[in-house]
């Protein structure tokens, strides 16, 4: 099946759960054929994790569509040797175990690189394959409070709060599928793999922005700021009578029509709020004059004034809003897999197909009396 | 200069502010050479964004670092054919214009790919080049807010809260480096570049994760639930007597350590907790029980108990502890470019450099008359 800049790749996947699944569904995704390589009767933890639809698996189905699986027992000689000969004619390993774990089933780049010099190995780990963290056990939540991304979420007079996905485990997957793609365009021209090693921790941490931003400024820890921006004022939640919208006034010429279509020529010529930085240090207190005109008159009816005006703003949707929105549908944001609805791929190519109809994620083995008779 | 995978690569960069000039950074930190074309006289805006140091914008510095300058007036008929002859020469184009801008300055995808059908061109806009809201003004909160994100961050009880990152603009750089990385190598089988289409909407929804997959199989969206995790339990904040910390039980093993690390026997066989689906009903019930005897030490005594455990645990460490460990130093996660100090490059491999010095970001037209000289 031609589908995808992927295709024709072959990838061995020896991940489990989330950041590492992640990297090769965007492959399968994009064309690659990926042959994902469970343990013999129990298969990836994340089979039994939760939300089921018809007894089956949200939480696996959505990173796991479209890829093929294989039982096998890397301790086990037999097993071992097959999973060899997959790797022999594989372009591409992808790995999420604790860092010294694949050198002692024997799977070690150093070994695999030999036998297969054009192989591109991607390690994915909490903290990576060196330093003195290397061993800490790695779930998302640990890496996310190691990283600073919680002390920098929520209400400067709460507590941290974590943000409510697994950024985590989503950067270093996302990092590796980019890394993956590079390593592959370097291959053209070098004619050799290499090892990417992708820690979860850096992931996230490069992702702090203007929080690591201030902080490699100063030397002092950022504070938390509720829902505005560090380097720009406004941008923020506001209250309107109802409930709560987003407006970011980026620049001199927003904060102007901001004012206007909130009929606030006073706030437009206070001197208190005339620069972006004059904003920020006032924030708090531009805020509340904001929100003494917004409380009088519901979102729904302040957004196409803000909209007409040009001030970039919008409703805080809740999750039911956004995934059932038009534009999510326009977009293909959501699909079908193996009768299963699930998130759709946010890479989009004028030259390959994006269909709702997708393959359906493996049941435990389901292609393992064919994949040994093609590699054993 | 030899330094990446990317080598010999040419990526014309008409970016700015945060996810184009992302996607471009990682390109550049990967070897390739990266033409950032600005708008003459004023530039890229966030060369004026904070925070600052030594008059410099490190916001500006840290995605654009590595890059050439080049300023050219798109209008202008002369700037225009240097644009082109750029263009012929490149492999990638990275844009992120509003929809519809492209090909009003003739730039748009039909007309560059006859020009240069090698050429891959990604787009990467607020919701995307169709669909219903594709016009929409669209900086990182307000696609925040229109994703649902923020209505699943924070306190059950509490207002919606944003994750203190631009999520919205990370994750469409990131998918677009992917997305890059999956073209090039597509076009090695083909001969031929693609048309890329990112959106930071599609982007962050496809983020949602658990939250998204919950509405999916249920139909109703998704409640806030403060740190805790939509399928495991216990995956949490726990307060300690001094100060909070995570523990992530994901499963019956894990539980089983941290009841006997806790000295908690009594937990351990409670029927109330016997199995993950139990916890996740009675998580308020257990996060009472689990802190009425964490709150008798402080948190630097209990992390090495649980450690020892082997239960996966942490700090929730600040920004400054983050930034300044010894792991992020190890990893090589804060680099100096021009004498900045600046995020380093998760992506590690084996086979290219990952230096602490690294080349500083343009000022404005700063390679101008040289590029003008080899594509004038």
């Amino acid at each position: 099946m031609s589908c995808g800049p992927m295709d024709g790749l072959l990838v061995v996947d020896l991940t489990r759960v989330l950041a590492g699944p992640l990297a090769t569904l965007m492959l399968a995704d994009l064309g690659a054929r990926v042959i994902k390589v469970e343990r013999p009767g129990h298969g990836d933890d994340s089979r039994s994790y939760g939300p089921f639809k018809d007894d089956r698996s949200l939480y696996f189905a959505r990173v796991n569509r479209g890829k093929q699986s294989v039982a096998l027992d890397l301790k086990d000689p037999v097993d071992h040797a097959t999973l060899l000969s997959i790797i022999d004619r594989a372009d591409v390993l992808v790995e999420n175990f604790r860092p010294g774990v694949m050198d002692r089933l024997g799977l070690g780049w150093d070994t695999l690189s030999q036998r297969n010099p054009r192989l591109v190995y991607a390690s994915i780990s909490g903290f990576g394959q060196t330093g003195p963290w290397r061993n800490r056990p790695a779930y998302d939540a640990v890496v996310q409070a190691a990283t600073g991304i919680m002390s920098i979420t929520g209400s400067p007079d709460g507590e941290p709060v974590k943000p409510g996905i697994p950024i985590a485990d989503l950067a270093a997957g996302l990092y590796a599928f980019g890394a993956i793609g590079a390593a592959l365009h370097g291959r053209t021209a070098t004619g050799r793999g290499t090892h990417i090693d992708i820690a979860m921790f850096d992931a996230t941490l490069s992702l702090l922005e203007g929080a690591a931003l201030s902080y490699l400024a100063t030397g002092t820890t950022p504070p938390r700021i509720g829902n505005a921006h560090y380097s720009i004022a406004p941008f923020d939640t506001f209250a309107c009578a109802d409930r709560s919208i987003v407006i970011c006034a980026a620049n001199d010429g927003l904060f102007g029509k901001l004012c206007r279509a909130l009929d606030r020529p006073d706030l437009g010529t206070d001197p208190r709020y005339a620069t972006n930085g004059a904003r920020l240090s006032a924030r708090d207190t531009f805020k509340r004059e904001v929100e003494d005109t917004l409380r009088t008159r519901p979102a729904a009816e302040w957004l196409p004034v803000l909209d007409e005006a040009g001030v970039p703003c919008g409703l805080i949707n809740d999750v039911a809003e956004a995934v059932s929105s038009d534009q999510a549908d326009f977009r293909r944001m959501v699909v079908a897999a193996g009768g299963l609805p699930l998130p759709g791929n946010p890479v989009k190519m004028t030259d390959w197909p994006d269909p709702f109809e997708r393959p359906p994620a493996p049941g435990l083995d389901a292609d393992g009396p064919a994949i040994r008779a093609e590699f054993g």
